[in-house]
């Protein structure tokens, strides 16, 4: 072979085109995108159609009494831990058809690859192929990545289908897994067994694509958050024509203020490198609102979120004291509901700089960059398995049927993935 | 009589509160407040009423064919135009008792005066009740007066009830007026036979309830709006965690910026003694607004009033260069519907001067102030009628029901009307 066939971002492109294609095609949504939801026959087709593409590769297939899916090119050394790769079958409803699969593919492209070139790896190679790593049906995000690590709880089992009459527990079932064990509090698979993992994921976002040459992402973490699910501006109910300004107490204007406020802090922090992103994504007047009164009531939630926690909580500080001089100066009230809570994830250090070091090393340029999404990885880096993730450049976010990848930058991927498995497997501890 | 039986202020509570207990109680709705429909049985029972207190004071009654009321205590001189008096007999759904009736109250207040004075007026003196000031049920305002000056529209007939099967049209006919005698387009009472209107009415704001003195108000105008009633805030959707400052277009942001810039012109102008008021009353983010996503969409309306078209055309000139350094610096764009333009109403500059010399003289504190809310004055301002207003303090706004009204308030407007009456009879062009 010459070196050009060598590059498997030029002769793995048609194999993972394939895939892609064949996904999308049978999970296509009657509207838009494609609908893939966790535990559902769209699902468990793309798990059989990942395991009939294991067989053409020859790989073992093992599934976790979650549904997790294994798919492994056996090492020389099968007592060592393995390196695992991969990423979620399911999707939003009406989402992208490269959330999710985009890690299954490039895994299944790289054990493709190491067939083609006859490479024997030291260890175990696998393909992790996770369940139900979207929340959007049962209201429940990594259930599969939970599950399999113990962590999923029998209340969870509970959950509603946010239009069927479905439990998850009855949902599990239904696609051939074991609820029960689900939630036993036990792992599913051996936690051990994983010398690393890392999950290939397009971006989410555009930091990437508006960048020119660098299409790769090394992630550093995956940010927590601090949320609040409602907060509310109480002001006063009045006359918009017959009450003057200095007898107002207006709900919109004073929640106008705050959050004016709140984004000057928010550039003061970022200009102090401080990595955080600030967010209101739901806000309304009261149900009486109208045109002719001047508002007495808004309510919005606020969603903050950073790969420091100490960051979240100084700035949670400023929140509040903002709210309280707001508050003071135009004699209104603000009411916050109970803080949610999620912890950054750290992911494993080791392999972040792994797989910064072969990205430069191969000539693939990068950018070193947060996750702002949450990811199984988050999951199971918590466990305690050496977990990274690459970032791919994708066009139009995600969670929508307008997602878009370019083929070219997701092989650039793959091509680093491979690179890192192969150095991860070469290295002799 | 001693000088102090002499004051309608000590002497005419008893009888005002009379009125005002007698028809709350026959109006009161099932839930809270009042309910007093034009155009209606309970709208007809307070016409029955005030006729029957106009028979104990030995009234004329007359009504024109929308069935607004005329209450006549006959002058000297019958020729010469009328001195009147009064306001409507509606009121919104679950509203007070004060916002209209005050008005009627106050005039058959002054005549009983009159007669229990022994006076006899030089020209006639006048209460007029007027029909469905309110547009709650049928969504039209002015009804009554509207009809009265000719200005009712053939297409207004059909307006339907809010909840009843039931036009405008059938209404009117179903209380005994002629609804098409109301859209004929000519004044269905001889609008040269009013020499002056005054109405009285609570003020629906707290400017006079929180003044320690001054209790009554000289209302200069009535201020006019410019409106829309949708404005949009076109930003761009994206994931809350994976999308970063510098390149969000956040709707909800985008307008705050806006909304407190527009806070900044409004003080300035009322700084430079502009009378000016600007409300967002309703505002909302897109239906698809979530919590995990920086908003793509805000739905916003705006309202803005003053005395001076020329305050408001200036005014809206400034909202939209606003918006359009907005939009251009954070790649936002916001979309106006049509303009709504209400012109201010000028009411007689000599009434209201005569209005509050009245006051000076007789040592009623008060404050010259427009009005914020319209009122059947402006309609009847507009028609050439010379009008002003005398507002008194209330408390609690109004169109709810726990406006209020004090008697003791009341009844020093009622001296004051009855003090302009009597110098408008006295004096001899």
């Amino acid at each position: 072979m010459t070196e050009e066939m060598q590059d498997i971002a030029v002769e793995g492109a048609a194999f993972a085109k394939k895939i892609f294609d064949d996904v999308r095609e049978f999970s296509k949504d009657p509207v838009a995108g494609v609908s893939r939801q966790g535990y559902s026959a769209v699902e468990n087709k793309v798990h059989e159609y990942v395991k009939e593409v294991g067989k053409t590769l020859g790989l073992e297939e093992w599934a976790d009494a979650a549904g997790n899916l294994f798919l492994t090119l056996p090492g020389e050394h099968r007592d060592l831990p393995a390196f695992v790769t991969g990423s979620h079958g399911d999707s939003v409803p009406q989402g992208g058809n490269y959330d999710g699969l985009a890690g299954i593919v490039a895994g299944l492209t790289v054990l493709w690859w190491m067939r083609r070139t006859n490479y024997t790896p030291y260890r175990d190679m696998s393909v992790l192929v996770t369940r139900m790593e979207e929340s959007s049906y049962f209201g429940k995000a990594y259930v599969g990545t939970l599950a399999m690590t113990g962590k999923l709880k029998p209340e969870d089992l509970k959950l509603r289908h946010r239009t069927k009459q479905q439990t998850l527990a009855e949902a599990i079932r239904e696609s051939g897994f074991d609820p029960e064990a689900c939630v036993s509090g036990k792992p599913l698979a051996d936690l051990k067994k994983f010398g690393a993992f890392i999950e290939l994921h397009i971006e989410q976002g555009p930091t990437l694509d508006s960048n020119k040459t660098k299409r790769v992402g090394v992630v550093t973490g995956i940010r927590g958050n601090l949320r609040h699910k409602v907060v509310r501006c109480i002001g006063e109910t009045a006359h918009s024509g017959a009450v003057n300004r200095e007898f107002r107490h207006d709900a919109v204007l004073a929640t106008a203020d705050f959050l004016m406020r709140m984004e000057k802090h928010w550039i003061h922090r970022l200009d102090r490198e401080e990595d955080l992103v600030f967010t209101v994504g739901v806000l309304k007047t009261g149900d009486s609102a109208a045109i002719a009164k001047v508002p007495g009531l808004v309510t919005f939630c606020i969603d903050m979120r950073s790969l420091s926690m100490g960051t979240l909580e100084r700035f949670h500080e400023v929140l509040l004291s903002c709210a309280d001089k707001v508050a003071k100066e135009r004699g209104v009230k603000f009411e916050f509901d109970q803080m949610l809570r999620t912890d950054p994830a750290k992911l494993n250090s080791g392999l972040v700089a792994r797989i910064a070091t072969t990205a430069a090393e191969n000539g693939i340029p990068y950018i070193a960059m947060p996750s702002g999404a949450g990811h199984d990885s988050a999951v199971l880096t918590n466990a305690g398995i050496p977990s990274a993730m690459i970032f791919v450049a994708n066009q139009n976010g995600s969670h929508n049927p307008r997602e878009e990848m370019k083929l070219e930058d997701f092989m650039q991927g793959v091509k680093l993935l491979w690179k890192v498995a192969e150095g991860f497997d070469t290295e002799r501890e």
